[in-house]
């Protein structure tokens, strides 16, 4: 009686064709971070509970979900899976920033995993691909992190894209302004499901009453001229670095408010230093995602036309990455880019080729030929730096072609025992099954390059 | 009072300093085994018990070790994480491999987990890399993934290393013409100790008798003529294709030898058509490591003058990988490469970079100069193809010059208020010190891949 070879529910096995986008992906990503001096770390993927529960490591719901993780003679309750990679970080900063130095600019790419009910798209494990910089406050560092993004999702292939930019500082300046500054929470709460219900169900949830004093259900019972100006200066506050100007006429007054705006404006100049092309830039003063966890600028990514599979990466700037650890001070920012999500959204937009294979050449094995033949062809072409595969059993030569047409290779190099005796090869194209005939084996690099210069 | 930034007993952190090669070695791997047309796959982190602790999947020990994995509402017992890649493999294979076809050939590059005890140098999590063909038990494969392991390590910049072969039927051929074969396990588990114990502490082994009829202690209880003739063959059995000579004059009469023979034959053949040096290749017939679960060939390799550190890469041919989870017979061969004990190896042979950065070039962030001049500059940089980092904070340069002296960039590149008016830099060897001064801006990606062409 067989074992049942299902994964639990909620896990999955990532087979070739989705896993060769991935890792060309998550290679790409690896390169970009390095090139701007981001550093790799990696931390285990089971962490002693303290460090996963401690208060305001992870919310509630998070800390619900997690994975508790237990072995022979271990007692329950010290071990868990990670859920993030940022508590995990903020760990390893307290423990190695004195060795290490600042800024200190890291990458992570890994699992995580969520004791999530199963649903469709919603996985218990998922890979998230962070960068952050620590110990340091300066836009520079701001406008880098938007920079990578763009940077990493273009290298990356992703199609147009836009990044949103807003500053929590001048979203608490407007509410201080407006003596809200106490609803804050509430407030960017209603506000951040404007793009998803509209203008009128956010203002109906601002005027809205609180059920309790602390974060529960209700809103933050803004009177009817307060939401329309929390509306407006949302709506209003979205496009090119131009809508800052009226921000500016309005609220650069207010000495919080005056120091997000400037901030938004030096990343827009860097970032144009940078080279990086306005359009694909917004500010959106109503983004409101995060904020209460981020205290300076935020970031939120979104592919045009793709909005509903909601943003792609986000991040932002925080005070103090490890007060749970350490009572050094370590201000950063960094963002998040989401694996899991872009792959599903560009296999939906075409984006990804579907090959199960990365080797354009298939060597047959031909019944009746000393496979030492195909095995050496082979190994010259890989030392010419095309990758070649040597079908392994000299099968039916039609079997073989199929297993590369199926497989995506794009041409075989096929020497039967006549062509062996006077040492040349056909070279079939896989996909036009056009074959060029007795080409000696003196050509072959020449050959395959010329072959798949034209068919690629 | 903070939380203890710790992480648990057997569990690391990877700073940069280890990752930074790491990733190199990964990459470098994977690039490999891509060019012979091996596949990724990723199968999850957490199994279902079920399919670990099925009967075979590991061993006792590996069972005793194994980290239970349960969330809020789940049941204790039915989720664990991974012990190897095998099993699962074993199991994706039973499950996809109908859609996918054979052969199939596939690498996997992941953590596994073992609650073992902590001591120094063994992990509770570490990283396997393996690869495996599946659905053919053509001589050609087993030929292959010697020529991988050989390309893998070359690739990845591992000193002189040996890669032992030896095919268990051999073995099997001689214990059954001594007419032993039913105490096979004992004899192999003492000739695994001939490099470690030396000739006469295997010889009484062998000649003690089982202490019960299954596999515990106690050895095969040999007669002292056949113990010398079982060691007179391991000892005999180790060089070249060459050694194979005397072997076939005295098993070649035992089918099961004789194919053990030929397949060695074969396989010398086919690495000697794929350009393996013969320096890099021997043949150790007493090579008994994992004959008690490998059908065929079998691999063992070891960095010259490295050996204590024990086998790098090892593997071998099974008859049925899954049959723990499908009636289908899948006979395979494959290999692991023990990237943690490679990386330890190397770090101590000193074959590893030692910087904390991958990037070359730190571009100075002066005070009282527009960052946008050092932003612009480092990105001009990178679209040349050059990794540069801009220094987030407008601090003394002298303090900058030395963070990238630390972290191993090898050029700055300067621009102080007089050089911004002028539109030229300073480019300084951040090892010499030496400064090319005043060089215009538009000679940038020139100017640094001279440096770096001298500094590399």
């Amino acid at each position: 009686m067989s074992i049942d070879p299902r994964v639990a529910g909620g896990l999955r096995d990532v087979p070739p064709a989705v896993m060769i986008p991935r890792e060309r992906m998550t290679a790409s990503f690896r390169k970009t971070f390095a090139s701007f001096g981001f550093v790799p770390i990696e931390t285990p993927h089971i962490e002693r509970m303290e460090v996963l529960a401690g208060k305001g490591a992870g919310s509630d719901e998070v800390l619900r979900q997690i994975f508790e993780v237990v072995n022979k003679g271990g007692e329950a309750g010290k071990l868990a899976l990670r859920f993030d990679l940022t508590v995990p970080f903020a760990r390893f900063v307290a423990k190695h920033i004195h060795d290490l130095g600042t800024p200190f600019k890291r990458y992570a790419i890994g699992s995580v995993f969520r004791g999530e009910r199963p649903a469709k798209g919603r996985f218990r494990e998922f890979t998230q691909c962070d960068f952050d910089a620590v110990g340091t406050e300066s836009a520079v560092a701001d406008a880098e992190t938007a920079q990578v993004i763009h940077a990493a999702l273009s290298a990356a292939g992703v199609p147009a894209f836009t990044i949103a930019l807003n500053n929590r500082r001048v979203l608490d300046g407007l509410l201080d302004s407006l003596g809200l500054a106490d609803r804050t929470a509430r407030v960017l709460r209603a506000l951040d499901k404007l793009a998803k219900v509209g203008r009128e169900a956010v203002i109906a949830e601002l005027r809205g009453k609180p059920a309790d004093e602390e974060a529960g259900p209700g809103g933050p019972g803004l009177a009817a001229d307060e939401a329309a100006r929390v509306l407006d200066f949302a709506e209003a506050g979205r496009g090119g670095v131009e809508v800052l100007g009226p921000v500016e006429a309005a609220l650069g007054g207010h000495p919080r408010a005056a120091e997000g705006i400037a901030n938004l404006r030096s990343v827009f100049a860097l970032l144009d230093a940078a080279g990086v092309p306005a359009s694909a830039l917004k500010i959106d003063l109503g983004l409101a995602r995060g904020l209460d966890y981020y205290t300076g600028i935020v970031y939120e990514t979104t592919v045009d036309g793709w909005e509903r599979f909601g943003s792609v990466s986000s991040g932002g700037r925080y005070d103090d990455l490890a007060s749970l650890f350490t009572d050094r001070r370590l201000p950063g920012v960094g963002a998040s880019i989401g694996l899991d999500r872009l792959l599903a959204l560009m296999e939906e937009a075409g984006a990804l080729g579907g090959a199960a294979t990365t080797v354009p050449v298939l060597v047959a094995n031909f019944p009746g030929v000393d496979p030492s033949v195909p095995v050496g062809l082979a190994s010259r072409l890989r030392r010419a730096g095309v990758g070649a595969e040597v079908y392994p059993d000299p099968i039916q030569v039609g079997k073989q072609m199929g297993y590369g047409s199926t497989r995506g290779h794009k041409v075989a190099v096929i020497v039967g025992p006549d062509e062996a005796a006077l040492r040349t090869f056909n070279l079939r194209d896989l996909a036009t099954r056009r074959e060029r005939k007795a080409i000696p084996w003196d050509g072959l690099e020449s050959a395959v390059a010329g072959a798949l210069g034209g068919a690629s």
